[in-house]
């Protein structure tokens, strides 16, 4: 929901979405994949960076390069359609790279939704998908509500656990308003992703919130530096007095519907994030609601609702009141008002690197000013 | 998720689950009802009371019995459907009691799911259906995954707003394991429910904890006194900084599946929990998803999962890790070795008062003794 721009990054570089997409697809296409698949993992990494949700975006093309040329994702996997039932489908991802499995999943989905009002596919042997909010988006397209969820690598302690045995395991949910309005809420279901702990340490914060995260025992902490050394995040809510049963129970929901449901591994038994020789096998889970099966008129009471929403009183006039959505929608403003994908130096450095180590040639950027408000 | 026993509740008296049942009965037919219809009504409560969830059980049978008595609630309503399709429907409540709409449309969405692997039911006209979380208890009972969601009145405040927007729309999901276990998630989208803030000021705390309620003006209050004085609600997470904004579009997510899909009032239109002129016009959802669609062998892995849970470490040995649903059976099993319904003696004298209120007579119960551990 916060995007880069009000958390206070700064940018120094423009990069056109079409270069950066050329220089994704070569890359991939160097570890192995074809065509079709690079350009998947190009949407699927733009689609973050427009929005503003650079730690799903560009700054992790190492770990999708270094999956595909170990091999512990498969380059050119084929998703497939194991079982098929009414409104439902069970797929095996084959492996495949994330963004293909939920480009096919979710595009299932819409299909079956189609027909019978509904489509929930289940799909087992699957890979990290990026930002997961991007799939509801191929829905809302269609005039549907979309929703995607995966379960993910064991970084998170349940209420009253000193063991790691959950994922920050997100719920996405987008909706169609009208014109190109949406709610679009993408959310982990830690209070926060651990990226946001490495920035705070990395601008030399003392400490984080309340309920982000725990030291190596489970045990609330605030110094960033802490929770890093072996530590891990803390389910939505923090402690249990404060909720964090509602955010364990919450992460609990979304394994049900990923990995136990599509028959993969869960909770603890997951591979580490940065595994390179066990394969990921994620279960994810994708529906589509056709609203126009309930009662008519959805877009403009949903419509109705987020300008509500939006001109509550705020508690400080300088904060206005926001829906999920809003922050990813005014950092896309900014990419189209600026010409292309705003990157701080940093990102652009970390590129140069990735461009150095599989020697493919830099694209050309130029220099960010800040538009007239 | 947290049982009475668990905060610190004691108990002095026992009543069998007929005797009560009996009492409700007679009292809903009283004020209009059918048998049918009064039977549901205390079904729903002592499903509560039995789980130990007392905001939501018999404490509440006033609000239903005046909501009946006023008419703004209709005692013989029956929910109809309005449009089918696939795996959905789409009913009229009827201005039902919320216990009958309930049990309608989760009936309705478990007879859709056999055929279509889905059946999503959604609901407008309805009314307050007690403990959401009962209602997917009952597709488990078949072998399904069940879902229900309602909007509610307006006491939360949306991260930002000064003003209230919001309900605490609840999630609930119930999944069933081996034999009669289960994960069954019931939880409202604010921190805590409203009445977990008078139960605070009534035992005499000076404050709640961080993230619980907010003062008349959305900032954000401990002292519970302050927050009930026109004050509401946090969502989950609390204040922005801490994940309340995920809390906030989880909640708005419910109302989009609720008032918005159906076809209701949403937001801040609902009308106040404690009117009596305007009928509650409430949206619900209702889920119901068969696991045999997708991977076999869903209970095995569903317990496997709770087991593996349960067997976390602790942080504190004396404070064991739970799975949702948890607490509701410890209760459950406490009343089963009591032989009926524990209450503290200040819930016998509410039903005193409802006894010659409402000229019914009273009922017979015991002294409470605890089991021997």
């Amino acid at each position: 929901m916060e995007a880069a721009a009000e958390r206070g990054f700064d940018y120094h570089y423009v990069v056109q979405q079409q270069e950066m997409q050329d220089f994704i697809v070569k890359c991939a296409i160097k570890v192995g994949c074809d065509s079709v698949q690079a350009e998947s993992i190009g949407r699927m990494l733009i689609y973050a960076d427009e929005r503003g949700h650079f730690s799903h975006g560009i700054n992790r093309l190492h770990v999708y390069l270094r999956d595909l040329s170990t091999k512990t994702c498969k380059p050119n996997g084929k998703p497939k359609i194991l079982k098929r039932k009414g409104a439902t489908a069970l797929v095996d991802g084959d492996n495949a790279l994330g963004s293909i499995v939920g480009e096919y999943c979710m595009n299932l989905a819409i299909e079956i939704a189609a027909e019978n009002g509904i489509g929930w596919v289940t799909v087992n042997n699957s890979n990290h998908f990026g930002a997961a909010g991007r799939y509801g988006h191929f829905a809302a397209d269609k005039g549907m509500i979309g929703f995607a969820f995966t379960n993910t690598s064991p970084t998170t302690f349940p209420t009253r656990s000193s063991q790691k045995a959950l994922g920050t395991n997100p719920i996405s949910i987008v909706a169609p308003a009208n014109g190109e309005d949406r709610f679009a809420l993408d959310m982990a279901t830690s209070t926060v992703a651990f990226g946001k702990i490495e920035i705070a340490e990395r601008k030399g914060k003392d400490c984080v919130p309340s309920g982000w995260g725990a030291n190596e025992n489970g045990i609330e902490e605030h110094k960033p530096e802490i929770i890093l050394k072996g530590g891990g995040t803390l389910p939505l809510g923090g402690i249990e007095e404060r909720g964090g049963y509602k955010g364990t129970g919450l992460c609990q929901m979304v394994e049900i519907l990923c990995g136990i449901t599509a028959g993969g591994p869960f909770g603890k038994n997951i591979r580490e994030w940065t595994g390179t020789v066990q394969k990921a096998d994620l279960g994810q889970c994708y529906i589509a609601v056709d609203p126009e099966c309930f009662a008519e008129g959805f877009t403009n009471r949903l419509q109705e609702f987020l300008d509500e929403t939006r001109n509550l009183e705020p508690i400080d006039p300088s904060l206005p009141v926001r829906c999920a959505g809003d922050f990813s929608k005014s950092h896309k403003f900014l990419t189209e008002n600026v010409g292309g994908l705003v990157y701080h130096k940093s990102q652009i450095e970390y590129l140069h690197k990735i461009s150095k180590e599989h020697n493919i040639p830099f694209f050309e950027v130029s220099n960010f000013k800040a538009p007239k408000t």
